[in-house]
């Protein structure tokens, strides 16, 4: 052991910032034969020193200015786990950079939004920003895209990368409860955003596809193009009737490569029940990447909690410690090419549901609208009534999603339709 | 671009090495991207030039003498593809090391035997000596713990990293064959090792598994004691009957660290249906690793082909062209413990089967047995007669194998027990 310390400043100690300096001080031995020499808590800080946390922190140096560590001489890389897109976390990030620091940080949204720009400065200053945390938790995803996988042309990658949604979703289906009654529970056990839309409005997802479909086709982060649908319109009875016919109801983030260009997608999907994704309960995260060469493969983890998100953040530190440096987005963010953006028109069944009126002609009226759209009915099931109105299930024939979308605008304008109309994509993975 | 071709010789031009040409002539230009130079193929060298092959090799400079590599002022790095513990890959391996060639294998027997001297040899030649295609095919498992999860301490990995036994068992089920029809397919298909042992008699998996353990537990690599059990001896009533109790029959490579030491064998065992290894079908592998802060991690993927394969091998090259060095087993081999290897001896249930002279005080014999090396039965039951004999399968209580094998070998010498009894340890994974 003849190596200097690899000295890091840890910035935030919620969750995840007390699990990183548990990490490292639990598993000091360890880390430092695997890596050569010792990873280093520098300091920490935070906003509340004198706020209660169940670890000791007393060892170690207390900053109270976030941006000390980015003009010390005793720290070579930044851990940043502040989270959210804007102040502190992007002007922290910034000025360690530009004084020469690695980062390190679990920021999602930030890397999302200003991953670009970031990556560029970090190119520039040669040093490394690395958010392998940002990503489905524990698993080692983005590793394994950005070097692993990366000589394969990849042409999809998809994934139930958000936990809440999977939580929320499993547990109306194992609870036989509604979507809000779920909801709340989850809210209260924790597990939703203070901003709930980030969960179940699917942008959290959206921002994790936009960083896997960087990586995965070698194309700048696109996070604006990610086309959204959240969880928030799925019913118990949608979760029972995908049940009957095979289904799981899982939250996808898609992205896929064609000659067209890159389309990115964050949507419920149907999936078969005995695939892999239907198989996986509560907060598990699962990737699948497919490459040229390589095939298909599959990443199953915890896509939460202080564990997992400390593992994949040490996992960057002995990266950089090592020297083990590589491109943020996995080659020079110079030449990162704004990709042509589509929205992915493949034909695929749906899963449709409305609340009709229950009169003569109603279901002519509907299954008129659709044949006008050359949208062939599957199946069609109309349910007990609920006073005047009865729901009625359909699934389609392979079709296109902008053709469906014109179809059920056009129902929605009938007297007969009682519901904003749900369509769920049926993906035979 | 202005950094000089990585250059890379290529000795076997089987399957797997005619995988590496394709893959390095295809995707050629996403690779130079992706690495910031080119990985140029400087040579090609196998027994026969003259050997009808599928690809066309004329524009490769043809070596004769697989040690022409090794004192190739041209050549930065060998590709080792001829496979086999001994001659000629062995030297090969050597000279190149000696010669401060990096390597790459896909060699996992000559690793498992030979692993820890060359990674001494690697070391102080300061290059790289890779194997990411040695097990799990195209899984980036190696990469996974020697880099990703590294800083975890990891208690347990298990996997199906046999193919060609999973294909067999699984065919069993499917097509209700017995052993020896499916086996004599899987041979005809070519799916079987010249020596069938080093497949079905679980010595393929039992290298991997000691390279797998080697990584994960930073001790140095000790295939002997690896404990080695084959499929040869389930049949399709095995498969039936585990099915009907809710199982699966699949051969597992596990290892665990505890205590007292590094437990690792190779064993057919009973899997819950429902669980991610129970639903795993053919060829495709599985591993799980366990880590003190990440958990619980799975990844699935191709185990075997000329495309998964060359992507592992590719992956290696990659790592090294971009400089991205880390010690053959996570870290200094002059440093790796030779770490006390033990029997695990937890307790688990077990599914026997015996076969017994049917009459009267049979049962009683074999329970009493039993009873006397203290494993108690959780379920009994007696199929049809089989001429004089009938069939009888147990489940037992959690008990220690050794007591089993104890019961196992006194029962065998009694006069109503007319085959080898069979015993599979029950893995509620």
């Amino acid at each position: 052991m003849t190596e200097k310390p690899f000295n890091v400043g840890i910035i935030g100690l919620g969750t995840v910032g007390l699990g990183v300096v548990d990490f490292l001080t639990r598993n000091k031995e360890l880390i430092t034969r695997r890596v050569g020499r010792e990873v280093r808590i520098s300091g920490i800080c935070a906003k509340n020193k004198n706020k209660k946390r169940n670890l000791g922190l007393s060892q170690f140096r207390w900053v109270q200015d976030p941006h000390t560590f980015s003009n010390d001489k005793d720290t070579d890389a930044v851990v940043e786990v502040i989270g959210g897109d804007g102040e502190p976390a992007k002007s922290i990030i910034e000025k360690s950079l530009l004084n020469n620091k690695h980062v390190v940080t679990a920021n999602k949204a930030l890397i999302a939004h200003h991953g670009h720009y970031l990556a560029l400065l970090a190119e520039e200053q040669q040093v490394s920003l690395n958010f392998e945390a940002a990503v489905a938790g524990g698993i080692p995803i983005l590793k394994t895209l950005r070097e692993a996988l990366c000589g394969n042309d990849i042409s999809r990658i998809y994934g139930v990368i958000n936990g809440t949604c999977n939580y929320i979703l499993t547990e109306m289906e194992n609870e036989e409860q509604d979507y809000s009654e779920v909801f709340k529970k989850a809210q209260d056990l924790g597990f939703v955003e203070k901003d709930p839309s980030l969960d179940v409005g699917g942008i959290d997802t959206a921002h994790k596809i936009s960083i896997l479909a960087s990586l995965a086709f070698g194309s700048r982060i696109n996070f604006d193009n990610v086309l959204i649908k959240g969880i928030g319109s799925i019913c118990l009875l949608d979760i029972k009737n995908a049940d009957s016919m095979g289904y799981k109801v899982k939250l996808l983030g898609l992205a896929t490569k064609s000659n067209a260009g890159i389309s990115q997608e964050v949507e419920p999907c149907l999936v078969p029940k005995a695939s892999l994704f239907g198989k996986l309960e509560g907060g598990t995260n699962m990737v699948m990447v497919e490459g040229n060469f390589v095939g298909k493969t599959h990443y199953i983890g915890p896509g939460a909690g202080a564990g997992p998100t400390a593992s994949s953040i040490v996992s960057d530190l002995i990266d950089i410690a090592r020297g083990n440096t590589c491109s943020t987005f996995g080659q020079r963010a110079s030449e990162l090419h704004i990709s042509h953006h589509v929205a992915e028109d493949l034909s695929t069944s749906f899963y449709l549901r409305f609340l009709l009126t229950d009169k003569p002609g109603t279901l002519a009226q509907l299954a008129g609208i659709l044949g006008k759209y050359n949208i062939s009915i599957n199946r069609m099931r109309q349910l007990h009534h609920q006073d005047e109105n009865a729901p009625v299930l359909i699934v389609t024939h392979p079709t296109k999603k902008n053709s469906l979308k014109s179809a059920i605008e056009e129902i929605k304008l009938l007297d007969i339709c009682k519901n904003e109309p749900v369509y769920i994509k049926i993906e035979d993975l």
